[in-house]
């Protein structure tokens, strides 16, 4: 393997099945394009897992969990604590996305890169605990170019694991105080747009939180300009543990071939990172949903993604893709279950007007 | 009862559960809005269903079938005889609805009002034959008074089936060739807006037949122009005898206190008719989602409704609401098993920076 793991190739789409996909939709007693955006979904997915008929029964949720040093500076709404409060409820089931998990029979893998308060050991979690959180990237680089590496690596290996768990989707998610502060930062530079347009409140801040969270974003900017050219520089620089895992999750499924379903603001950041280190992973990409973030849709039309839902979601573990995941398994039961033309010719004696065509409604 | 029975009463919402539906939100460890649009809509769940925690068990999906006389001079994608051949479908349980329902483990109610072809007696289904379909509205009044209020009254019964079968949510859609022009003229009429604006190609016209259905139903318009102030009048000129059911259900189940879940446009034709019939029923209708027809927008503003999906889905039969129930069943969970603060506090040793507020994460 090379230090520089991601520039390596990723799977290819399964051509094949693609067109049969395609071409069972057009056989499908239904209006052209009756079930909307969720056709193109059902195809790319059909090529990603290589059948005609796709399924989403094996799904694992992987959360990576970190806090950040630049809130310390107060940027976010609640103290840094709240990372391990929020990690001892998502082992004890009753965070947002262990409940999801749980209701979709999903594996829960909980990977702790490290937070500020190691906590105790906790069933399920693995604790990498890199450092006690990245630092102050107001004052330096948030990571060590190793640190950085390690998160990456970090994520690529629960992209192994979802391989070796032969899963229909891969679902990831980001949690820590500061998360949405780290990410809003890498997507300015990113997109080359200014904090205003780009930060938002992030999970609870008011006006005054959100002028600020602006000011040192913009400060932070101006710091690490030698790197903006840079996704790797960026990530050191501005990332946290989490999106850096996130990104080597997404990269690392896109070489492995496992589909990936994105989730909010700061799954997206990855995303984009994740593209931008290696643009061919992009195939493997799904989009859940565009949360309330003001700069989430300009990220998401960068990656000329089509999200799903749109339903101001401010969650960011995962749990927005989770909520979606229902829905596409009916979808898939669609695809997969509805009559054809041919079916619905049985039931059609000697039709009135007009031999059918294919389009059938009203 | 009354002969104009849909104007009696509604129910009443329970405020002292949308109170503690509010509060329980509120007190839950997670940012401000976290669930966005969801959380609203469990709101209006808990004060429909009279808890605090409410949910969607019993479900019940209801389809009104029907023939429209305006199919005859052509303004539909498909001949007529697809009406039955459809029902035969959905019998046989190959249709969107028939697969979404049986997942759900959902009733399916089918309602045949009137169809050019009576078909054969269909498991399931309960044929009423008020016609041979309604005669076209281009010539004269689509139905009868009587027959107007049969199809409102039929509606109104499968309310009562709802109530009965102690149903969490009530479904309904329409199906029959010409549905969405019927449905399109009425809401010209009830909006006061051009053809142009509102007419879209249902399901498959390509452009030149959107034209045509446009100055058909323009010259609908014109020739029904006597009772376009009459919601009741409007409904027996344009109006299908599904669209008079659909109608009819919601008005019951407001009355019977039976949350419904709206489904496509010819769904939202009827529920702005419902509204129009009897305000007070506005309450008890919840939205799934948005179509790509282009005047459905306009539908929904006009009811002040914010449909939960926006999928371009072109169905109607009911299936798109189908699809979005999976999700509020997820919601439903994140609404009764989610942390509360208190909870959390528990996980969290001596804070670092100071007292966490209610907000969390990052």
């Amino acid at each position: 393997m090379s230090l520089f793991w991601w520039q390596e190739p990723c799977q290819s789409l399964d051509h094949v099945a693609l067109r049969k996909a395609t071409e069972r939709q057009r056989r499908q007693l239904k209006p052209v394009r009756a079930l909307g955006r969720l056709e193109p979904f059902l195809i790319r997915l059909a090529a990603q897992q290589g059948r005609e008929m796709p399924h989403l029964s094996r799904l694992g949720c992987y959360l990576f969990v970190a806090d950040h040093g630049v809130a310390e500076v107060g940027v976010s709404a609640v103290p840094r604590a709240v990372t391990g409060m929020m990690l001892g409820n998502i082992a004890e089931g009753v965070s947002a996305l262990s409940i999801l998990a749980r209701r979709l029979n999903a594996s829960l893998d909980i990977v702790d890169l490290g937070t500020v308060r190691q906590p105790a050991d906790l069933p399920g979690v693995r604790h990498l605990q890199l450092a006690a959180g990245t630092r102050n990237f107001l004052a330096e680089d948030a990571m060590t170019p190793a640190q950085c590496l390690v998160a990456l690596e970090a994520g690529r290996e629960a992209a192994g694991r979802a391989l070796s768990a032969n899963l229909d989707l891969f679902i990831g998610g980001a949690l820590g105080v500061g998360s949405s502060t780290s990410a809003s930062a890498l997507a300015c530079a990113l997109l080359g747009c200014p904090a205003e347009l780009m930060v938002g409140p992030g999970c609870g801040l008011d006006a005054a939180g959100v002028a600020r969270k602006r000011t040192l974003i913009e400060a932070a900017l101006e710091r690490h300009q030698a790197v903006l050219e840079s996704p790797l520089g960026l990530l050191q620089s501005l990332g946290g543990f989490e999106i850096a895992a996130l990104t080597g999750a997404y990269l690392g499924c896109a070489q492995l071939g496992v589909p990936v379903l994105v989730d909010g603001f700061v799954s997206t950041v990855a995303a984009l990172l994740a593209t931008r280190l290696n643009p061919r992973c992009r195939p493997w990409l799904l989009f859940s949903h565009c949360t309330a973030e003001p700069g989430h849709h300009w990220l998401l039309d960068a990656l000329q993604a089509e999200p799903l839902l749109q339903l101001d979601l401010l969650l960011g573990d995962g749990s927005g893709a989770a909520l979606a995941v229902p829905m596409l398994q009916a979808a898939c039961a669609l695809h997969a279950e509805l009559a054809s033309l041919d079916d619905g010719l049985k039931h059609m004696a000697a039709p009135e007007e007009s031999a059918p065509t294919r389009r059938v409604g009203g």
